[in-house]
C-alpha cells in the first residue's frame, strides 16, 4: 500500500467516499484503477468495461445517496468499482470464486445491488419499476439505471424506453457510451433523403396528410395514446422535425466526458433531482487508463491472468496434445461444412469470438450475421433465411436462448423451419454464476412440437451432428453443448451422419442401467468401467442417447425389458428434464422402474469453478459413483 | 350477388385481380370491404384491422408479384382480405372453424402465407431474412413486411428494425399507421428542450465532445460499427440533425394515405424496386368503411355477430343465472382487493380489455400500466415494482407469456421478487389456434427454480388464489386460468387463504388415483361420480392438486400407498407437465405406480372452437370417461 492509496483504503462506504473533497476524486479515480488492474492481473474478470466506469461510480456513489437512492447496472461488466466503494474491496479478491464475490450484482450480496444485472438490457425496465414504485409511496428517492451502448440494442430496453414517458417518473438514464464511431453510411442517405424530398410529390402528399393527421389527433382518445407512443414517435421522427428522445419526452444531456470526474459529480448534483424521466449520456473509453486495455478492449473483455506491465496475457499452453474447447471445434467444423454446402449461415447475438463463429468470419465473412444483442431476433432473422432455403446455424448461450423462447415456438417450430440451433454454454457455466447457467434448456424446449434436440457427448459427436443437421435440412435441428475444453486431441475425424432419435449403448451391464446425455455421459461410463473391473461392484449398463427428442425407443425397450433400476444424468435441470423424458417414455411402454434421476438441483447454482459446481450438485465422478452404490 | 360484385367474384388468385385496370380498384375494394363485413358479421372474427387493410392488400396484389414476392403481415388480424384475394374466397366462411382458413396466415394453408403471424412484432425480423436469403441467391423478388403501428412497440421489432441496415437488402417495410394522435406533451417537452439548449454550458460541452466523437469515428473498426448500431443512431439523434431513420439509413416514404388505392399503386410500383431497406408509412382508419366499426374500433376488432344495418353487436345475455368469463372474476377480485391493500398495482402489454384489467381501470385509473405490446418489458418492470415493496398483478395471455420467460428467470425468479404474474388463456383457446394455445407454461415453468404455480379449479379458486399471493407478498406467484366462461354463478364469496402448495382430495376412491389441476378436474369429478352410481363402474379418487409447486407431499405420499393406478389430467402439455411433476414425485418417494398422462399432445393444436379441441386432444368427458375405463 503506498502513499496515494490513501483515498481508497480509507473507504468502507459510500459515506467514506463523501469526506473526500471534490478535488480529491481524481486520486481516488487512478488509485481505484490501479486497484483493480492489480486485482484482475491475478484473479481473472472482466477488465475493460470497469476501468470504463471508474468515474462514472465515484460520481454517482458521491453524488447519490446510495442505497436509499437506487443504482441499477445494466450488465455487471461495469459494476466492480461500485462493489469495491460499497463495503467489498477486502473481499474483492474472492470475485467469482465459490462463497466470493458474485461477478455480477446481485441483491442477496449487498443492499446496494439493487437488481440482478447478468442478461443485457433490462436496467431501463427494472429502474422504471422501481422509480414509478417511489413515486406511488412519495420516496424522493433517486433511481438510476446504467446502461452501455450495447446493451441499447436489446429490443427489451427500447420497451423500456418506449415507457418511460408514460407515467409520472423521475427516473435518470445513464447512457454508458463507448462506441464512438460515427456512421459511415449517413452521407449516402442523406442524398437518398434530398432526392426524396425534393420530390414535389411527396412532399405535398406529407405535408397534406400531416395536416389531416394534426387535425384528428385532437380525437384521439386516452387509450390510444398510452399504448401506441412508439408509432407517435415514429410518425415525428418521419417528419424529420424532433428527435427520439423529443418523441419520447426525455430530457437529454449530454453527451459529456465520462472521465471527468468532477464535471460528472456536477453535472449529477444538476440534474438528479429534475422532476420527469431524462436521458444523461457519457463517453468513455473502454479500458480506460490501463493501456494494453485501450487498445484492445475485445482481448480486455476478460483477458484471463496478465502481467500488469506488459500487458501481456497467460495463455494456456496448447501444443496440440490437449483438446481445445468445443468453441473452436464448433467454429472450425462450420468452416468445413459452410466450404461444401454454400447454403449454410451462421448468426450469432453479439458473440462471434465467445461461440467461434469468428473463424468462421475469417474464413466466409459475408456468410455470418452478428446481429448485436438481440437475441430474439436472431432467432426470428434465422428463421426467415431458412424459409427462404438457406440453412442458418444460429448459435446462442443457452441462457440467453431463454429471451429467444417464444421465437423457437412462434416463428421456429410451428412452422418446421430448418434452423439449427447451436445451444452454446449449455450446463454449468463456472465463475460467471447464477445468470448464465444454461440449466433450462431441455426442460423448456422439450415440451415443444416438431424440434430435434440433440446434445453431444464429446466433439467428434458435435460434427457428426452439425454435419447431419444440415445434411437434410428439414427439420428445426437443436444442439446443445458445454463451454469450455472438450476430450478429443484428434477431434477432426470425418464426419458421418446420426441417425435422428438414435442412441447408443457404451458399455454393457446387469444391474443398473444408466441413461445419459451429453459429455457427463463420459463419467458414467468411467464409472462402468471401474466398476466391471472392481469385484462386488454392480454391473452397470451405459446408454448414450444423444438425442433428448426423439427420443430412442428401441433403447428404451431394452432398457425397460432387462432392467429394474435405472439412472438417468445430464448436465441441466432435473425438473422435466431428459431424465424426465427417459420416464415419461418408459410409463408410456408399461415398465415401472425404480428411478434414480441426477441432474441440477431446483435452485439457482452460484458462482465457482465448474468442478466445485458439479460437485455442489452431486455431479461429479464421486458424487455419481456414491449414488450409484446407493441406489 | 349484385353487379357491382362482378369484379371480386371473378377474382380466383393475384393474376385474376392484375386483370382489372385501376380504375375499377376503388370498386373492388367497395365490394371487398362488403364481403369482409357480411362474412363477419355471421361468422366472427377480426373485423376492425381488416377493413383498414383493403386497400394495401389490393394495391399489394396488383403491384407484386405473389406469391414469388413475399408479403409478411404481422399479426394476422390484417390478413382477411388477402385470404379472401389469393384462392380463398369461396372458403372464407369456414374462417377460424375446425378444418376451414386459420384466422392467422399460416404457411401451411397457402404458398401466399409466407410466415407464420400469430404474435406481434415478429414480422420485420422474418422479413429480413427472407429478403437477405433473396440477395444471397441473387433472386430478384420483392420482400415485404407489413406492421402496425401497434405492433411497433414490441422489442422485436425494434430489434429487427435496428438491424435492417446492417446487410445487403431490399426490404420494404410498411407501416401501417391507424393512430393519428399527435402527442400533446411535445409542448412541455419543447419547453425543457429549450432550457437546456439555452443553457451555454451544456451547448459547448456538447458542441465540443461531438467534434472530437467526429474525430474519433474515423479510427472505429468495423466490428464495432455493426454491432453498435442503435448507440451510433442514438447519439445522432441526442444531436437532433437527423431522424431515427437517418440514423438507421432506411429510405423513407410517407406518410400516405392507406385508403387510396390507385395512389398506393403508383407509390408502390415507384418504390417496390429500389435497392437498400426502405419504409413506407401508410396512414388508415381502423374499421374503415364500416361506420359503427369505425365509430368504435375497440368493440369492432373482434365483434362476435352483429346486425350490418345498425351495428349491434349480437351479445349473450347474461341475466345473472349464468357463471361470468374468468377475466371478469379477474378483473373485479383485484378491485376488491385492491381496494383494501394500497400495494397492489396492475400491469398489462396491451390486453386491458381482454383480461378484464378495463375493470380495475375504472375504479383505480392511475394503478394499471398498460405497456403497450411489450410482454418482456411488462414482467421486468412489474419486477422493480415488486423490489420497492409494491404487488403488481401482472397479466399476460400465456401464449404471449413465453416472450418473457428470460425475464421471469433472470428478473423475477433469481430474487424472489413477489410478482404476481396472471397467466390468463391458459389451455386450450379455441378458435385464435396454434399460435394462441396456452400450452406450454407448465412445463416451461416449472423448471424454474423459486417459482410457486398454482391453477384454479374455478372462480372461487382462483379468487382464493389471488388473495393468498397478496396476502404475504413474499414469492413470485403464477396463476394459470383459462378463457372464457367460468362455472360458479355465486362466485363473489368470501376469500380466504389456501395453504401454499396444498391439494385437496374431491373424491373418495380405491382403483385408480386421478390427479389434477384447473377446471379440468371438474371434469375428472365429474365422471368419478358417476361411476360411484354405477354397477360395476371402477372407484375412482379424485385429488385437485391446485399448485404444481410445490406440489402436495402428502397427497403424493398418499396416492403412492394407496393406487397402483394413476391417471394425470391437465389442460396443458403432457410432456414435463403437470402429470410429470406428479411422476417424479411419486418415483422421489420410492412408488411405482402405473401412470396415464393427459393433456395436450406433442403437436400444435390447430383452430377449432373449444370443445372440438378437447375431443381433439382426449381430453372431453367422453374421452377421459373411455381412458379411465381402459386404463
Amino acid at each position: 500500500m503506498t502513499e496515494n492509496q490513501n483515498h481508497l483504503y480509507s473507504i468502507y462506504s459510500p459515506e467514506d467516499l463523501k469526506k473526500l473533497s471534490v478535488s480529491e476524486l481524481p486520486e481516488l479515480c487512478q488509485e481505484l484503477r490501479d486497484f483493480i488492474v492489480k486485482s484482475l492481473s491475478e484473479n481473472p474478470g472482466h477488465l475493460a468495461a470497469s476501468l470504463g466506469t471508474v468515474e462514472l461510480t465515484v460520481a454517482l456513489h458521491y453524488s447519490l445517496n446510495t442505497p436509499y437512492d437506487r443504482i441499477v447496472w445494466d450488465v455487471g461488466h461495469q459494476a466492480y468499482s461500485h462493489k469495491i466503494l460499497t463495503g467489498r474491496r477486502e473481499q474483492f479478491h474472492t470475485n467469482r470464486k465459490q462463497g466470493g464475490l458474485s461477478g455480477f450484482p446481485h441483491p442477496d450480496e449487498s443492499p446496494y445491488d439493487s437488481f440482478v444485472a447478468g442478461h443485457a438490457s433490462n436496467s431501463i425496465s427494472a429502474a422504471l419499476g422501481m422509480a414509478i414504485a417511489a413515486k406511488r409511496k412519495d420516496e424522493k428517492r433517486v433511481v438510476t439505471a446504467v446502461i452501455g451502448d450495447g446493451a441499447m440494442s436489446g429490443g427489451l430496453a427500447y420497451e423500456g424506453l418506449n415507457n418511460t414517458v408514460e407515467y409520472d417518473n423521475d427516473l435518470l438514464i445513464i447512457i454508458n457510451d463507448n462506441n464512438l464511431a460515427i456512421d459511415k453510411n449517413v452521407g449516402g442517405f442523406h442524398r437518398s433523403m434530398a432526392r426524396i424530398t425534393t420530390s414535389r410529390h411527396y412532399n405535398n402528399l406529407r405535408w397534406y396528410v400531416y395536416r389531416q393527421l394534426k387535425k384528428m389527433g385532437l380525437m384521439n382518445d386516452a387509450r390510444k395514446n398510452r399504448i401506441l407512443r412508439f408509432g407517435k414517435s415514429l410518425k415525428k421522427l418521419f417528419s424529420r422535425s424532433t428527435t427520439i428522445f423529443d418523441g419520447l419526452d426525455i430530457r437529454y444531456f449530454g453527451p459529456v466526458d465520462g472521465h471527468d470526474v468532477k464535471n460528472l459529480v456536477r453535472v449529477l448534483n444538476t440534474i438528479k433531482n429534475m422532476r420527469g424521466p431524462k436521458a444523461l449520456h457519457i463517453c468513455t473509453t473502454k479500458g480506460k487508463g490501463y493501456e494494453p486495455a485501450e487498445k484492445n478492449a475485445t482481448d480486455f473483455h476478460a483477458p484471463g491472468k496478465f502481467n500488469i506491465a506488459t500487458g501481456e496475457r497467460q495463455h494456456d499452453i496448447n501444443d496440440g496434445s490437449q483438446p481445445i474447447k468445443f468453441q473452436d471445434v464448433f467454429g472450425h467444423t462450420l468452416v468445413e461444412l459452410a466450404a461444401k454446402n454454400d447454403k449454410i449461415v451462421a448468426i450469432t447475438p453479439a458473440m462471434p469470438s465467445g461461440c467461434g463463429l469468428n473463424i468462421m468470419k475469417e474464413q466466409f465473412p459475408d456468410r455470418v450475421y452478428d446481429v448485436g444483442i438481440a437475441e430474439g431476433h436472431a432467432v426470428t432473422f434465422s428463421a426467415g433465411l431458412a424459409k427462404e432455403g438457406l440453412i442458418p446455424f444460429c448459435n446462442i448461450y443457452s441462457s440467453f436462448a431463454q429471451r429467444a423462447y417464444d421465437n423457437i415456438i412462434h416463428d421456429i417450430a410451428i412452422a418446421r423451419l430448418p434452423v439449427v440451433l447451436c445451444l452454446d454454454r449449455a450446463g454449468l457455466v463456472g465463475e460467471d454464476g447464477v445468470t448464465h447457467q444454461g440449466a433450462f434448456d431441455i426442460a423448456a424446449l422439450r415440451c415443444i412440437p416438431n424440434l430435434t434436440i440433440a446434445a453431444p457427448i464429446d466433439e467428434v459427436e458435435l460434427r457428426d451432428m452439425m454435419y447431419t443437421a444440415q445434411l437434410k435440412a428439414d427439420r428445426p435441428f437443436v444442439i446443445r453443448y458445454p463451454r469450455g475444453k472438450g476430450y478429443v486431441v484428434n477431434w477432426k475425424k470425418e464426419m458421418k451422419e446420426i441417425a435422428i432419435g438414435k442412441g447408443v449403448k457404451l458399455h454393457e451391464g446387469k444391474d443398473i442401467a444408466i441413461a445419459s446425455i451429453g459429455p457427463i455421459t463420459k463419467t458414467a461410463l468411467s464409472i462402468a468401467e471401474a466398476f466391471a473391473k472392481e469385484e462386488g461392484m454392480p454391473s452397470v449398463a451405459v446408454y448414450n442417447f444423444r438425442f433428448v427428442k426423439p427420443l430412442d425407443e428401441e433403447l428404451i425397450e431394452e432398457i425397460g425389458k432387462n432392467f429394474k433400476k435405472i439412472i438417468t444424468i445430464e448436465n441441466a435441470c432435473v425438473k422435466g428434464g431428459f431424465g424426465t423424458a427417459v420416464m415419461e417414455a418408459l410409463q408410456e411402454k408399461g415398465y415401472h422402474l425404480q428411478w434414480k434421476a441426477m441432474g441440477l438441483p431446483d435452485r439457482f447454482i452460484e458462482h465457482a469453478n465448474v468442478a466445485q459446481q458439479h460437485t455442489d450438485c452431486g455431479i461429479d465422478e464421486a458424487s455419481i459413483r456414491q449414488s450409484i452404490l446407493e441406489f
